[in-house]
């Protein structure tokens, strides 16, 4: 049925020990829902995920899967199906301010789908550097460290220089102007003077998350 | 005396896992030379690695450290001051063409300096697919896969797909017309459809090793 | 009446082979329809199409042209007034994502309208690589694969590295950050390392239609 | 031996029916010269190319092929090892200017290689348009054409309205101010108001001939 | 009390031969009927022009002045308050397709109000080049020649290797991908291989209008 | 409680001399309202200031503040909960045209936010030299001149040029085509002829008047 | 002969009024001397010209054209051979800076060869006004004002509200950062809001000057 | 005799407090050395300065002036002929990198021939925070804060929100792949969450000098 337009990868946590995962955006919603329940079906074990969904998705997710434990996040813009497994490691995600949050969100929900164990840092952007230092001991605990940040998409790269865990680099599309759709928040990660970092996509919490879980799958011996 | 152009950062090993490295482009080679030379005696216990060498500082490079072992590389344009360490780790850094192996030798070497081991496999880009698809099980092995690639940038997206590991994109800057530059493949990498690929800056070898390094860093157990 | 605003091309068909066809794009839903109606009045041997249809001509269609079999299709966004030929020739639509789908419609809603059998195949993106592996038989049958792909546009340089057929790339809009707009997915194609991979603009499924069938033309004896 | 930095694909020709061919540009001419001898060694039923060839691999090629016939084009920067196939076909590629020659040459002797008959046809460009419409006989006949331009790239519209065949935009990085680098031509290729038009990338005569090739190849029952 | 947001220039008819305009985006439907009504008191002898008019200011006009002349049009989003002079001059308007227009008719009615006689031709696009070789004769007898085009911007190249007089090309928005913007049309123009083609902003008719009126001023005898 | 998405910097006045403000876009307004609240706990002798406040944000304010003075001002889209402080120094801002008053707006608010006297000049765009020439006086007596505009953002360059006072362009969103967004102005701006002329981001009133105040600090003596 | 590399126009000054002209730009020199050969032997009543000629051709130039008048001018890298035409019309070229001289010479050189008197006037950019506006009566004398202006490409803008002749304005190349090759000029030219203002490529002196010809051709009757 | 190719802007002192300066970049050699002259003879009591100077400039400076104080730095690319002022107020330039010091020593010499004092703190980017915190004091003292950097261009964003001073960035073309020609930089700078930050072009260590003194002159008492 969803054959028609679709052809889920149901081997993909089998390769890449990360399963499939419905992108809401570009889809109906009757293509996400079937989508997302067709994943549920393959892959009862663990929750099914869908990101970037729209209104119409998340309103409509509770009913169209009765009987079963489902969180619809208006602001990260996701919808779980079923109950996230036990979490463990430890990935810190930092935003560098409050209008970074949704992408924030959409990382820690689907760290938590998979298993990985996250702290939320919001609000701690280099206009006021003293927010960020003050966490110093948390971040240098941490195996992974997931920055979110706009604008100048400065404070991966200050994080990065304090750290001996991997750092992950999100630039989102907050600002305007020279700042607006992220470009130049992604620019200033991929040009960061303190190795280490890496990047992805602009608005991506979604594929840091599963970058990070990789590495604390890494971490937690392969 | 180096102090008037530069002030090296001795501690960030200690903060990083990583050593202050040097940069030789936009460096005179005396410069250049001369923060190798403090690099070296900050940290005796590790080589000292410059990147981006042009050719004065490679060829000025054996005998400016007398009774020191010295590695220039023309290709990868380093120079390495030391004995690096004893490698450990299981890192495979791909390329997708002949034409990126000077920035996967940039990578190799950097990751020889900081103790990790690696295997670099070259031309298995996507024009012919069963390349990669022969080297599945020595992929499937490694802690991180480095996918180093210009034109399309397409081979680490399906490099990614078919790993449990992290995978580190580094676009290089090889092809003409829309490919020149680099940003085609930076921008094809970051927009991948494959989650768990992130990407470095364009030619940025040196940056892929450094994280590659700080997940092998957590793979060891932090 | 419709040369107030238009100079309709009777006779391209003759010149190219391939009849004028109305952009709905930019134009009243009246010039839309207009024109529609002068292009049938004009060749009633086939079939009129209307491509990038917004919502009023799509709802507007059935009712403009009483007594004439129409389709209106609000996924491809077009519009066909008249009874397609008979099919011929072997062309195959890929796309790497569902949400790439609206643009493969409206590639095989033309290829119809101009005769040429075409068969889609949804979802067969690089991130689970054994799906179009597994199509390879009907790949290689092909007279030409057409290849609909936004993100990364990684699928079309595969597809090309597998086939001697000529493969078109059409890039989509679909996906975010550095992919919106789909000047990432065209500058991969572009740039491809797989030659024989011809591109056509961004969610310009209907090009590719056109060009297909001037190649199915020449594999019909021209 | 050319193990240490490339895999040739010596089963393309098989798969796509285009043999493997060198890219000159990013490797050293050493590389070059030994890749080119080992896909005459792979393969000595046909003649082996070399595309973007520096000065020196110019220079050495007769010399490193003894009793070889070896042709080196300083012009299109083609390099060819043995005799070209008979020719069979019809493509015709058309150049908007004399600058645009290179980049034709490179397409010509690629098309040669792979068997294909081709007639060049110099600087038609839009400014004079007579000197298209007086060819539009032979432009007619053709399977294939190829058009390359730069500046405006303006000429391959304008002869995709012209013709039934399938017609391959080349755009060139000919040109200087908002032109320089090509993609300008490329951009108005892409953007054409005339279907059927199909674009490669800037420079690529050589992707313009293989996707020509495949599509004679169709032509000629596939 | 226009002083508080505006400073009206009643001398530039004076200084440039052009009267001052009020350009409707970007201000309140309030600002632009108080200027226009400023700029009839100022200067009752002319007509008042508004260009890229909102609804509001569209619908609010024909109230706003009673007992004058006032011409809305809803294509072109002008507003015209007053009558305009008794035309002279022999500007001819191109479109290269019926999308154009609204740019073309901003571009005829300021002519008009400009005292220049203008002749709109619409829809002669590249891709059915008869079109525009079947007017000849009536371009080779205007004193301007302005070509509206979008997508490929090929037209405005075409039409100055035609003609003698000057020839001003205006960039238009139509068209998506790559044409999206008009950037891509821009650029082909200020590209042209084709001398005396100049360009004028994207979308910008009115701009071209004073241009052609300045022309015709000087054909006139300055 | 603002805690779980914010981290107010009630440092910043004492580090910086200007206190933290909060920027409503990408906030939800419930978030806006409780950051300008625990501003105004936090700091009760001076104002506090949200920028780009949504409508919902706009229109809620003036309740959300009992007995307190509240100004919502929807063009410069900018809320000041609180008396601002006597004015001191002599800052003039010059826009281009009544389109760039919004951004003119939120600099002038902010100004008085920060006590600095301000005088706004509208509307004396270099196509009308002499509204600039004629207000040469108050713009020598200025200790900083803020200069907006859009479109070609030519303004600053020629007011930098005329004065011995600081010069801040802001370039603004106004325009279309290559305009549209700002960044034509914004490079106009930075690739200035007339040296002494700085630049903020696109739209940035707010970054203006901040820089404004720190000059304005040091011609009151630091 | 040059038929080999070329098409030459020599039906161009009929139906344009200006002759065909040879780009020296991306051809060999020997190339660009037959070229402008055969323009001369084609055209023996008026001069030939070369544009954009690299050393070898204006070295080469004086001795390849025996008996003839030849001037070579190395900054504005033209070639004439042949007498100019006795000069008509009053076209001022305006340069910003020194360094957009080079640009400003192709300009003159090509407006004599077409018979257009001209007057240079350099350095008159807005960093210091009154070098312009103490031109004012020689400007307003004009049929045709080019101004020719790198770095911000405020000049066009500023002279276009002071005369009304229409202005056309050449970005140039002069300048750095993100002024670096021009484009930031010609956007802002482009975006001005001085209408009456028409733009041509960056560097393009020579394109100027066929449009300011065609102006003075309709000055003077048509 | 300099009027031939410049008009050189005696007055710019009077009006804006900073004399006219040469840019040698896009001159000859003699036209550079010519207008030092004229500049020194025009106005004796203070240095002239050329900027961005080729190495021919550099190396004939010191003949050119016989018995004048004459500086050439090869590394700032700027020639001083003529004794600086007494230098006055407190400026402070730092730099990101080593390789940012070009640009820092431009601004630093153009600061003392504009008679402000500096003090130039190298090599204290963001990847290291350690050494800008360890110069906190510093920093706090001036009355103008410079900032070079390029690459990520994150050092102004962190050190504006450390200061109550202006803070000026510099970006610079520091850096490769995305950094390529500091526009990434230029971006961040921009874009910066940190209000108070103002900036320049790329590379223009020269208007960050003007900017800087201007603001001296308000601190100074205008």
């Amino acid at each position: 049925m969803t054959g028609e337009f679709a052809d889920l990868d149901h081997d993909r946590r089998r390769r890449t020990g990360v399963p499939e995962v419905v992108l809401g955006e570009g889809k109906t919603p009757e293509q996400t829902l079937a989508l997302v329940a067709a994943l549920r079906r393959g892959d009862p074990t663990g929750p099914a995920l869908a990101t970037r969904c729209p209104d119409a998705v998340l309103a409509a997710a509770p009913d169209a899967f009765p009987g079963e434990p489902v969180t619809a996040d208006p602001l990260g813009r996701t919808v779980v199906v079923g109950d996230p497994p036990t979490p463990a490691g430890r990935t810190v995600v930092l935003t560098a301010g409050t209008a970074d949050l949704p992408v924030a969100r959409e990382c820690a929900t689907t760290l938590a789908v998979l298993g990985v164990a996250a702290e939320l840092i919001p609000d701690v952007g280099v206009a006021g550097l003293h927010r960020l230092l003050g966490r110093l001991d948390r971040l240098r605990d941490a195996h992974v460290v997931v920055v979110v940040a706009g604008m100048d998409g400065a404070l991966p790269s200050v994080a990065s220089g304090l750290v001996a865990a991997p750092v992950i680099g999100v630039p989102t599309s907050v600002g305007y102007g020279v700042a607006a759709g992220g470009l130049a928040a992604a620019a200033s990660m991929l040009a960061t003077c303190s190795p280490g970092l890496v990047v992805v996509n602009v608005d991506n919490g979604f594929g840091a998350a599963v970058a990070a879980a990789r590495i604390e799958r890494q971490a937690a011996g392969g």
